[in-house]
């Protein structure tokens, strides 16, 4: 079974927007393991969508269309299907309803009931009072999808009613999905892992991943829910310490829940990545309920005096240092009201750096009530790539410290630790 | 003239690589007038590209094509092209020796020599010597251009060499082009401007732009070098405080060649923005150059104890407030070694917030040696979204306030202002 993914829509060639919807249903139907022959991009153009409508009835066996399903002019989607297949349009009733009784409509219902024109044969797919566009024809045997183009109508669409549909239709029978997220694994360590279960598991597994940078998300279907339980329970014991999720959440968020289980705070001091790392902490909302305060370290008086870094620590093991990390953590910790602080010092590049700390170089701390801890990585990657992946190492390094016992292994960037208990 | 943009690759319909050159030749094609039909995505199977390849040499004008052209086992498009079009692939002389010199090939000659195999009456696009893939071929006096993938070659060839040669075909005289960034600014407003120019002008420009959020970006085309200037003078005029720059910069660019040029030094007081303007402006290199220390002061404490802002005033105003926001600035300046300070305090959602003072609500604060300002603007959108158009925001009043003399009118969210002359 072999499909095609087509946006309509004059905003889509334009360049104007970024087409997010492509990137998302490109990921689930590979990770999912339904198979993509081409992704078309068109214009709001009658005899361009027609024709290609006609030609994918006759080559591919379905097509998940978006976009041009709304009530103004220039969407013709619902036009462009009537002709390409010699069908009518007519009203649909329930959707007509439901946008008879919709508060936004009141004041453009003429315009609005254009929306509920829908080819013949055309099944609705949002939930029966949803004024949400959308709908399934079958064409010749093959199933078209028609979705709304507004991001997140397509993906609920995409994720609730086609992609089950077309799994149902592969399958002939219903399977289980199990979400992984991962950090600092490679995905060939995934391969690999893969690779050693036993064929009895395997055959009976669908297995699609992808990075979501600096994350690798991975996507397990199964016919039989022992089976996924099962791996479920090796990746645990084989991954467990990469493995940060279960649920699809990333770092900043898992650090999240973490922290507010434990009803603890956190501060930062940075310097190489400039509030990176607080930026991403606070990006979840209700991160005030963990996030106590940071301090954005970048000029080495600024160290001294708002951290307390003495100046012969800077002097003798200069600003890029276990020393630093150490003493940068340790003081925010002191000069705020958290239970954990965690420091970054490093060189970001393009330039800087030396033979014993090249660009790339980032040494992070870690301050508790019983422990300092700095760790020495050396990362890759442009700038912002570098200030990234430093920030979210620091946000793995206090999920394991706290999760794991210390347990620190295996960090593939790693180069050196050192340790003070207090 | 109407083309296709063709993009070929597995990894392209997989998911796991996000195309970032569907989106640059997107824009670039619709700035520059270059009318695209279709944008198509296709995997590495030669039937496919075959039949799409003879479909478009009857059907478009010019087809820009990128991908499959290396010499590993998946680059088929090489022979795709040869097998669709009817004509033998020949080794290129001046490719093959230029792959030859390449230290790069010397331990896989044979493979690389793969690359230099075209399809008869291609011509290479890049300069002599290189070793970057690319070519353009004439099928039925259709143009046709097979770029590689890699997004530095293939935006350097489609900007150096396929839009001057489509624009030369439309235009058959040299044109002049210019690049203008806008901050704070509606598409809606540009739409204005160029509405209210005299037609003897507009009649001789080219017109494209679009956001770059939270900016707009404006490229103007002519075969007049002297309207152009003329354009620039009018958009001076009557856009000034709006333009940023005339190069393409950002604004996290724009304030550091400011403070550099001004050997300033800024330092950042934030709350509901959590770092993002500390990371924005130290996400441009040699930012140490300007960017002293930034104060993440997220609770209500944090405020006292790091930047001296009185109980009694986040008591009587609360923390969201005029008064709050001045005392942040004043505060970092004086605790800083720091010409600028800025601060942010407000609700980025997507909870909190009151009638007064709604989600989207953000206090900026202004201290330079003898002001101390305070804006209240009521933003909209996601909490990223708020994050990032206030911190963008805050960059652009330290530039009105320094290149702008405090014009700081205009501004489509601002509510009010507060201003203490010290």
């Amino acid at each position: 079974m072999e499909g095609v993914l087509l946006f309509i829509g004059n905003e889509l060639i334009s360049g104007k927007v970024i087409n997010t919807n492509v990137i998302l249903a490109c990921r689930e139907f590979n990770a999912y393991g339904l198979k993509i022959r081409e992704v078309l991009t068109l214009p709001d153009k009658l005899e361009v969508l027609i024709f290609h409508l006609r030609r994918l009835a006759e080559e591919v066996d379905f097509v998940v269309a978006s976009g041009g399903l709304g009530p103004t002019d220039d969407d013709i989607t619902n036009l462009a299907v009537a002709q390409a297949f010699n069908v009518k349009l007519v009203k649909n009733k329930e959707f007509l309803s439901a946008i008879r009784e919709c508060k936004e409509y009141e004041h453009s219902q003429e315009i609005a009931e254009k929306m509920a024109l829908l080819p013949e044969g055309a099944k609705p797919l949002a939930d029966k009072d949803s004024i949400t566009a959308g709908y399934y024809l079958s064409v010749k045997a093959k199933d078209f999808f028609f979705l709304p183009g507004v991001p997140s109508q397509y993906e609920e669409l995409l994720q609730k009613k086609v992609i089950p549909f077309l799994l149902q239709k592969v399958a002939r029978k219903k399977s289980f999905v199990k979400i992984f997220m991962f950090f600092d694994l490679n995905e060939t360590d995934l391969n690999l892992f893969f690779e050693n279960l036993p064929s009895e598991i395997t055959s009976q597994l669908k297995i699609g991943y992808y990075p979501v940078f600096p994350e690798v998300k991975l996507i397990l279907q199964s016919y039989e829910k022992e089976v996924l339980k099962e791996v479920e329970n090796l990746i645990k014991e084989k991954l467990g310490v990469n493995l940060i999720s279960t649920k699809g959440e990333r770092l900043p968020e898992v650090i999240g829940e973490i922290l507010r289980e434990k009803r603890a705070k956190l501060s930062t001091a940075e310097s190489c990545t400039g509030g990176k790392l607080a930026s991403l902490i606070t990006s979840i909302p209700g991160s005030s309920d963990y996030f106590e305060r940071g301090f954005v370290t970048y000029s080495p008086e600024s160290k001294v005096e708002l951290l307390g870094v003495k100046k012969e620590i800077i002097e003798e093991y200069g600003v890029v240092s276990f020393e630093t990390a150490l003493e940068m953590a340790k003081g925010a910790r002191e000069r705020s009201k958290a239970d954990f602080s965690l420091s970054l010092t490093g060189f970001a590049g393009p330039t800087g750096g030396d033979t014993e700390n090249p660009v790339g170089t980032v040494y992070i701390g870690l301050a508790s009530k019983n422990h300092l801890l700095s760790f020495k990585f050396i990362f890759q990657g442009s700038r912002t790539e570098i200030q990234t992946m430093a920030s979210y190492t620091a946000l793995d390094i206090l999920r394991r410290y706290i999760l794991y016992d210390k347990n620190f292994s295996g960090y593939r960037f790693a180069v050196g630790t050192k340790e003070k208990t207090l």
